[in-house]
């Protein structure tokens, strides 16, 4: 019988923290590729344009001018998909035909008052500041509302429409699908095992090496075992950390540091700004903040879509929206791949 | 207290055939769009290219050459993400850290000769010839494993590197995660309700009627009440039928016949060759076929793309991938747009 080899043999793999399969076929990345290649990037983008909506001083949608801001900078989002007051749908008539309300805001946060930096080209006391405006975020709306939903989309590949460095903040009244199901999962782990799940994974992880991207003193990057996303991460604290706010100042720093590190790797992969769509979770929010979420670990999720190259990406499309989530090298391969880029980024001239 | 509308108020609705929920945000539909829009179409493919690896006489990547085929040609993928004969990986030594075998076979199925037509450009029993096709590879394939599933993608936008009418057959000996979620919730919709979910559900949406798209003899059209993608539809039959081999002449004659419609219908929404992925789910096939699968019932789902026009697509990512799938107009509407349509096709110049 032929000894199993991951790199050469498809196999499934379970994702405990979403409860998912994923069908990995390394041997896949063979075939050639003939399909649809990506319009190359605007590569100069002006450091500030007056009727860019996200620049310091100009005029939004709504009529309001933005302040000159110097750091970062937090406002409505002004076409929200979450508004504070939505009457609710009512009782379901059916079990089959079920909707309940939603209440919610959306926030813009721009990262830096230039248009033509992203976050792996700010300095670390730079993202540091982005760091603190995401734990103040999360304890304001966190304070009204269950669940606070961080995320960047970064590129035009990932729906982003402004250049801008800019990320989305949704809170809304209910605990959306992807955090009911990391709830359901820790919290099972935890009853079952006596910890929490994540605590245990980034142990493991420690141990185990192989697809460990970054460690710093405070945090891990990795590839999770059950990655779906050619290059995804998962970001991790070695503190039980249940939620942004709880961060120390040095575990702020140190991830200031270690996002700066593993945002260049992405971006030397395929000398590109790498787009990706990332957010964090952490322990629900809200009037029930103060219960037990000790089976909650911080974390975020890097999801970028790039297989091959700069223009070539990972269509999620036939078998994985109908059957299974569907990857075609393993995440042993891309954390290798990852871990031997350097850190210093390819357009600061050293490689 | 302002009076509940569905076009104008945000809401979340539960899909019960696959336990998720859905962001309705249909007021979002007012917000500009500034992001990237898709290529135009190539709108010119020749009908024969001896290049063309789905062409009839040309030459495939492992060497052989197709037959001079008249009606559909199924044959094995030369790149397939599943072998029959993979090893397993062997028992894991951690519960987050599992992997298991994954085996099966991986078919390519032209629909026609031609490069330059697609379903709704075929005759009514060109079509028909698919149906018999996909409803024979089921059966072939079935044989053997538990899942065969059956997908098109069409269009570059979803990742179809080849404009040839055809779609793909994975069968696998393991059941996919969406199989295993349509197979608890109809399961348990069954046990509790004493009938298949689908066959009340087709029943609730006759009845409500605001959804449907089109209704024939044997089958219906509509756009479910928890649909994800823009303009996404959902195919049932009316009898309570398991899979595609159990179809009678009947109900497939007037398949062919109604996807001929609904597919006119949304190459007629944007005047383009609609992209979409779609794919049949029926009852779990291989050694338990002859168990009790009576909770389920045979459906096609189609997820196309786009939101606005030929080139602006819906984007599923932060928000969509950290957190819950959001939409931007209401089933209804999209139902009732899809309905205003015409049934002759926009290419064959009667509007
Ligand atoms: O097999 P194809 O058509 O080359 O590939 C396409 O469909 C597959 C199955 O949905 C996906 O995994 C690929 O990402 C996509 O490009
Ligand atoms: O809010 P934006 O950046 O205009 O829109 C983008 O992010 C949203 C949240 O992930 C998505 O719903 C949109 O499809 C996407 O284009």
């Amino acid at each position: 019988a032929t000894t199993f080899r991951a790199s050469e043999h498809q196999h499934i793999r379970y994702n405990p923290l979403q409860d998912e399969w994923v069908l990995v076929s390394a041997h896949r990345m063979k075939r050639p590729w003939q399909g649809q290649v990506e319009p190359p990037l605007l590569t100069t983008v002006p450091r500030h344009d007056p009727h860019n909506p996200l620049c310091p001083g100009a005029t939004r949608a709504n009529g309001e001018v933005n302040p000159d801001y110097e750091g970062t900078f937090l406002f409505d989002n002004d076409f929200p998909a979450l508004q504070p007051d939505a009457p609710s749908p009512g009782p379901s008539d059916h079990p089959l035909f079920q909707a309940e309300a939603a209440r919610g805001v959306c926030k813009v946060m721009c990262f830096h008052p230039w248009s033509d930096v992203t976050l792996p080209l700010m300095s670390v006391s730079e993202i540091r500041a982005v760091v603190d405006a995401w734990a103040s975020v999360t304890e304001e709306l966190g304070a009204q509302y269950p669940w606070v939903q961080i995320f960047e989309n970064k590129g035009a590949m990932m729906g982003c429409s402004n250049p801008h460095p800019h990320c989305q903040v949704w809170a809304s009244s209910f605990l959306p699908d992807v955090a009911q199901r990391e709830e359901r999962c820790q919290r099972a782990y935890q009853s079952q095992h006596g910890e929490p799940l994540l605590m245990e994974y980034g142990r493991q992880e420690l141990l185990r090496k192989e697809r460990l991207v970054l460690t710093s003193e405070h945090w891990l990057v990795l590839v999770p075992f059950w990655a779906v996303w050619p290059f995804q991460t998962l970001l991790l604290p070695r503190r039980h950390v249940r939620r942004l706010p709880e961060l120390t100042s040095a575990e702020r720093d140190d991830l200031s540091s270690i996002m700066k590190k593993l945002l260049t790797k992405y971006d030397n992969l395929f000398e590109t700004s790498f787009p990706y769509s990332m957010g964090w979770h952490g322990a629900p929010t809200g009037s029930e903040a103060g219960a037990n979420w000790d089976h909650w670990q911080l974390h975020a999720h890097y999801y970028p879509p790039l297989l091959r190259s700069a223009t070539v990406r990972k269509f999620m499309v036939g078998y994985e929206m109908l059957a299974q989530a569907q990857r075609d090298l393993t995440p042993e391969q891309a954390a290798e791949r990852l871990r031997a880029l350097p850190e210093v980024h390819y357009r600061l001239g050293q490689k």
